[in-house]
């Protein structure tokens, strides 16, 4: 390819599909981000051609990383694009830091659509603008026909710790409360309907959002919470379970304040699906100071992503390690994560 | 599964395979990392069971990624482990960065034998503390059988900048030297034997390597190269031809001067492949002043990694944007990317 087509703008043609050449390092591959990865990130993106991109970072910097492997690529109310933003863009909050720059690694499929990229590269860069990082440096991987499942993306991210004492497992205590951010289980209802097969239909949409809002709400307002963990794979049970085993305390929820939209409900009943299990993308626990509850719930209630904030239980010595939900008729139940797997693929 | 269960350690059953159920977030996920991952990891694993890692850094910080694909997963001189270590500390050396942190997202399709994956896990281990970096944070996916091909890996790194001037393909100059530092196509060849269908043998390894030694060797002897970049896909010539089309200078080659053992030698004559577009995983070209050139060079000779390291060629102001190579008669030829694909899955 002669230098001049190159320096062209690529005309956008939808028939063309991915092809093992784009993964190879040379020109196909060069034209493949010049046409398609490069311009659609443009406006969210650090302006690099390097090995890597240089950041000016100082003190205690959060760290983390996801995959996104969901089936089907879009779904109501997100797509695997969104969700790879929006995920670690979360995990960094989680851990009390402002989120700041992204890495994306995507693995493509031979015969994906280019139509399909350009939507999810869309979908990231409005996510990332949304949720004020920038994407900072990138890779491309493509593999054959039947080796991978359309696409695949990797997201690391990096942020600025905003707190002087750490947001983690090991911070929480008898008696803080355990407050949940909004109604559960939308995203993975969402997806499995979004599913070929599974023959029901909703018109519930993903809770996939970033957790900015509230999450820098409460630092600015002086409440640090002691723990917060996003419910992704494995719901509400999975995140409670791991930090009762994590800290080695009991957390005694109400199923009474634990908030479950009459659809979400619906589907969990048809399927058999317990809807402490269920995946979401964008709720969150926080286990604060009993004297920080309130104040807690208030502020986060003043975020739309968190509108229905409320607190649904708290932290007691024993039995460690126990994760224990009461239910409307007062009985209490063991909660534990699933023993096997609910819905493949889910994020 | 009981709490006794899991705190016991699990005993390596090599007849296991992956499941769906490893990626559920549940009980099962949770037995996979306790049992391979985080045991596999120690040693070069941060200790840390939290959304994302907390790091303390300071200034100029290189961030990188890099997804790993290759097939097949384990070649002569590597694996898709090492790969994965060594080619996202590369990065960042290439950033004159330190190489501090790495996050590891596994993409793992149902059917991959647990055998397999503590392979890769130990190689990652290995490699990791050979470079001098942590695993900070982590990620692992599972997707159905037929929807991945065994494993994908990507890296994220983070490392410290050591140069107070950046080390960018913006930096070089006309009359910079241009230092290649070993012989060229032994991890494409290495791979393309070890696949199936090829029908060659031959005993190449891959020069899958980490780069620490000759990168800090030459900063720590004040010789701060204008650019580096490592030979990935694409080979020399993509290298090359990016850096000369990024600067809009001209960079020329001399043949004679770029060391091609017998075995890669023979191997590409057979396949009618052009050594400067075979992919290599430790080794990298360094653009620097000229007055440089020589120390540069003793330096690289004193490191097994660059033991062969040699002077190759020199920017010039035209033809902007051309990469030439002159031949043993004399005759200079233009070098370009490959248009298509040589081999898929390299890397």
């Amino acid at each position: 390819m002669s230098e001049f087509t190159l320096s062209c703008p690529v005309p956008a043609n939808d028939e063309e599909t991915i092809k093992l050449a784009h993964g190879g390092g040379g020109r196909a591959m060069a034209r493949l981000l010049d046409s398609v990865i490069r311009p659609g990130f443009r406006g969210a993106s650090l302006e690099l051609q390097h090995d890597g991109a240089v950041l000016d970072l100082a003190g205690a910097t959060a760290f983390t990383t996801d995959s996104y492997v969901v089936k089907p690529l879009f779904f109501p109310g997100g797509d695997i694009g969104t969700l790879a933003i929006n995920g670690t863009v979360n995990d960094l909050l989680m851990c009390g830091a402002r989120p700041l720059y992204l890495s994306v690694g995507f693995i493509l499929e031979e015969g994906l659509p280019f139509a399909t990229l350009r939507r999810v590269v869309a979908s990231m860069h409005d996510a990332a603008l949304a949720a004020g990082v920038k994407l900072a440096t990138g890779d491309t991987k493509v593999v054959d026909r039947g080796k991978a499942d359309g696409l695949f993306v990797n997201t690391a991210g990096i942020g600025r710790v905003l707190t002087p004492t750490p947001i983690a497992p090991d911070q929480v205590r008898p008696g803080d409360a355990v407050i949940l951010s909004g109604d559960i289980g939308r995203h993975g209802i969402a997806v499995m309907a979004a599913r070929d097969g599974f023959g029901f239909e909703t018109s519930i949409e993903s809770d996939c959002a970033p957790l900015l809002g509230p999450v820098l709400g409460l630092l600015d307002a002086g409440i640090v919470p002691h723990c917060l963990r996003d419910l992704t794979r494995g719901g509400l049970a999975s995140a409670t379970v791991e930090i009762a085993e994590a800290v080695k305390l009991a957390i005694a929820l109400d199923e009474r304040a634990i908030a479950v939209c009459d659809e979400v409900s619906a589907a969990c009943e048809l399927l058999g699906f317990d809807p402490l299990h269920v995946a979401n993308e964008g709720r969150f626990v926080a286990f604060v100071a009993a004297k920080d509850a309130k104040p807690a719930v208030e502020i986060l209630r003043r975020h739309a992503v968190s509108a229905n904030a409320a607190i649904i239980g708290e932290v007691r010595e024993a039995p460690a390690g126990q994760v224990s939900c009461r239910g409307a008729l007062g009985v209490a139940r063991v909660v534990d994560m699933m023993s096997g797997e609910q819905l493949p693929r889910i994020c």
